[in-house]
């Protein structure tokens, strides 16, 4: 059934083939434990990973692998350190959804990522600032020897200049990464901006390394924008459960499934799923939300979008507004 | 403050300066009104006017002018009638912002449409279906020669043939009609379709006449559509505060007035009275929800979706899916 047999009024080639490419990831657990405090139920993951697999979703990303100790295990769910115990609780090994993990740098030591082949992971996803990517490609060396599958995601690159881009995928480009997500942490970004970013990082990345999108939804262009990202050839897109993630959330895996019309997935086991997260949204007030979309305007990590929700005067924002444009005119006579 | 100037990562100049010709016009209460009968108090009707007046907004679109008996007065708010008496209530003569209130073919007289200069009215939108063209027609006549600027909503467009949309747009192009709104009632459309169908408006209507867009956001679609109408050069977009509206509601207004980033508006005033809507969307629950999600995605009306909505199996919706994906079927073997 294909979108220009709905759509009745557009001719039909409209759509570029390019979306027959696209390998999904998806992310709930991990960025969605981000509002929560990775406090979801062993039941809640299980399912999660069953209607995952069974809607063809190429990699789950359960949580981050973290050193001991870094975070209070009374405060935080399992799927903040993804020990291998836990991990075996609630997934099945054997199927065709690969495993994965974040790991932050500066979070994690060589120790916490043992040999491929004594984990259930597959795929390990180094988080990095620019700024930290001697960090990050000695922590991928690491990785790459101990047998995984490796992504790396340099966040926040609406905050770099040009320079600074091509800097870091120049090296990129000869670590031997497997994958490499471009990553709109602040949602900040425009479709044009997501063209304009993910050719050059193609450009730069070249044949071998496959290119992809991890998008926010501050301004209602998560989704926009993973379309715009398709449409110009990426290999991957993240995507996560009812949009759930940090502050305004991510491309929502339903949506995602719905355009890429591809038989290799199927967006009914998940349809029975979302219930779930539909309720955690009400209670934990991810998705689209003014002060989430003031940060994004700005160019700016959402934490004081996070602080303003937690709050009654939650709607009430024109002074965070000022604020902010203040902050901005400032940094930008400081130079 | 522009956009570039806040996104470091890509060269200025990519965003074309298309956005500079946008007018934008307001329909929070006359849409938004679908959500809860228009059950809207006087004191909030005028602060919304002051401030989207304030705020530099072009149009306010502020209900339906019906006539008297369609609807049962006990039940819905004075804005799906927009008596003139209610109108000079809430309303202030003088400023550049110009009222506007939308006529449905079929639910509207003549004789409730007065000489503008006896009403506080400036602009008849006409609301209609394709095959009633006819009649939208003779009321677009009775409105011009009572003095009114005119606008043309033909609605559902999402499920024309090319060739009926062609008919229509070919009547339009010799009615005398001031704007034509793409209208995506479904929120059905993604940003190909609509770079498509409004370069087809603009070529037929010439250049006389303004085009502009009513898009939903269903598929959460409508900010990035209106993006994109605007980068291919349209005249007007619709918007609402906090996306209020039908199902999945609209563009939210305040993302597009920071797009616009045009010293013509000021997104502050609106930051005043945004409170009042977020709370109505908590209760009325417009904006994104997967039963509107399923019914954008299938190009059908949100009535399934608005029903769904009202029950407690809201979230739980692999039946509502499945029988939607029959329906459609089934019409297409039957042609």
């Amino acid at each position: 059934m294909g979108l220009d047999y709905r759509v009745r009024c557009c001719p039909d080639g409209l759509v570029t083939d390019r979306r027959r490419r696209i390998r999904v990831l998806d992310c709930t657990i991990r960025d969605g434990g981000i509002c929560n405090d990775w406090q979801f139920s062993d039941d809640l993951v299980q399912r999660t990973f069953q209607a995952l697999g069974q809607s063809g979703v190429d990699y789950m990303e359960i949580g981050y692998r973290t050193t001991d100790g870094l975070f209070d295990r009374a405060k935080v769910g399992p799927w903040r350190f993804c020990d291998e115990d836990d991990l075996r609780r609630v997934t099945r090994p054997g199927g065709r959804m690969k495993l994965s993990v974040m790991v932050d740098v500066g979070r994690v030591d060589p120790a916490d990522i043992p040999p491929a082949a004594d984990s259930v992971i597959d795929v390990i996803r180094i988080a990095t600032y620019a700024h930290q990517m001697d960090d990050a490609l000695r922590l991928l060396d690491h990785a790459q020897a101990q047998g995984y599958e490796t992504f790396m995601n340099v966040m926040a690159v609406s905050t770099l200049e040009p320079l600074e881009v091509d800097a870091f995928l120049k090296r990129l480009a000869v670590s031997g990464v497997d994958n490499v997500a471009l990553v709109d942490s602040f949602g900040a970004l425009f479709p044009y901006h997501v063209r304009y970013l993910v050719r050059k990082y193609m450009n730069y990345l070249g044949e071998s390394i496959r290119v992809g999108v991890h998008l926010h939804n501050n301004q209602q262009q998560a989704f926009a924008n993973s379309i715009a990202a398709i449409d110009e050839g990426v290999d991957f897109v993240d995507a996560t459960i009812h949009g759930m993630g940090r502050g305004a959330g991510n491309c929502p895996l339903e949506l995602l499934l719905f355009y890429l019309d591809n038989p290799r997935y199927d967006v009914r086991p998940l349809l029975d799923i979302i219930d779930d997260f539909a309720e955690m949204r009400d209670e934990l007030r991810f998705g689209y939300h003014l002060p989430y979309a003031i940060t994004g305007y700005f160019n700016m990590h959402p934490r004081s979008g996070i602080d303003r929700m937690g709050g009654p005067d939650r709607y009430q924002c024109r002074d965070m507004y000022e604020k902010l444009a203040r902050r901005l005119d400032q940094a930008a006579k400081a130079g």
